[in-house]
């Protein structure tokens, strides 16, 4: 039987041991589901980068790319988009490649390279990613961006929702459990997260609409995965 | 207002992070439980040591020295006690100093020194530790030892337990928030732990009994504090 293991934040992943497995990235807020809901809408493929100059670099030579992420929550100056899924619709990302930074996704995801396959999850997609992580028939690990390098609340209860979907086809670890106890325990999820600070934050920016997006479950069915720093 | 932080395994412990903080270490399953009890049943102190090597090498100057602890959840070769707190009782350890090094536990004692102060929480003191940390009137840390470096939900329902006794008096962090939701979900402790990893083992190895007891919450209304690697 195949293991399911949470990791807690970017600053726990030990690049060792995700040789061998599936890891799905998790940043529920907001940057996985930027990542997906861009993708739904037609994006060509999202690349990650460390800090915002590696992407104004790219810019300037592929002035076509656009540019999205953030610092402190907020959109980077000389960038086309902030970090709000809310801002990646048809209209504006179909057939464009996006080149993203934010302050955990997109670390995390840089860290996560030593997986076998590396998947971009979040509550939009949950469903979706659990399936096809099963699927590949790998030891599976959720890796949760976190915030501040610490447990953040809406991705540990988004990899929680996911663990619901792997019903005895996968053996949990102690954190995949404790994951999985919370979520089942609340399934609304946006009443568990309330009174969790980077609820807090966001809503104090004014970004509560996001947060009503982010927090639902299972909207959309793709499961992007990225190979060689770029996100399809 | 004072601020509840839970580090997850004491892999994640960052040592500039407790200065100012008064820490409660918790290794439920069964390191701290057995330290409350062997001072519960009067005990002089317990000195907390890394390896078996350091242990025997005190009992050669102390010959009066009981050294306790496990290997592998085993007892140790040349060990007078094992790492099960029925072991501990009044007739064994009344007025004697316990030497003791374990797999988790001990070792994030001997890494939670920074901390302004050190108390030895498990779920049979856990009102009781709760209401002296909250005392203090620092922020407070509650450190799992955890179980080879990762969370260990045992560990983690506990903090859960002392925290519903933190009622308001403190911000929680996200970490806390989890762990707290946790145990308000699954009050009956024993029951959210079955199917848990380090359980199966102790339940493999004989040690349902020790289950039972470590498991049982707020039976004990002292709270040890380290200083100096001496707990009293």
């Amino acid at each position: 039987m195949i293991t399911c293991d949470v990791i807690l934040s970017h600053e726990y992943i030990r690049p060792e041991e995700l040789k061998g497995r599936t890891a799905v990235v998790i940043d529920t807020l907001r940057a996985t589901s930027v990542m997906v809901t861009a993708l739904a809408h037609g994006a060509r493929e999202i690349i990650c980068v460390a800090e915002p100059k590696d992407a104004l670099r790219l810019k300037r030579d592929h002035p076509d790319f656009l540019l999205g992420g953030e610092r402190s929550s907020l959109k980077i100056d000389g960038f086309d988009l902030s970090n709000s899924p809310l801002e990646y619709t048809k209209e504006k990302v179909q057939g464009k490649t996006i080149v993203m930074t934010t302050s955990n996704g997109t670390r995390t995801l840089l860290k996560s390279n030593e997986a076998d396959q590396v998947l971009i999850g979040c509550l939009l997609n949950a469903k979706a990613a659990m399936e096809w992580a099963l699927s590949q028939g790998r030891d599976i690990v959720l890796i949760n961006a976190g915030t501040a390098g610490r447990l953040s609340l809406d991705d540990f209860i988004t990899a929680g929702a996911m663990l619901s979907y792997s019903g005895g086809k996968a053996a949990l670890t102690d954190a995949a459990r404790a994951a999985l106890l919370l979520y089942e325990a609340h399934p609304d999820i946006r009443s568990a997260l309330s009174g969790c600070l980077h609820c807090q934050r966001l809503e104090g920016l004014g970004l509560a609409d996001d947060l009503r997006y982010c927090l639902k479950m299972d909207q959309l069915d793709i499961v992007p995965s990225m190979e060689e720093g770029r996100i399809r």
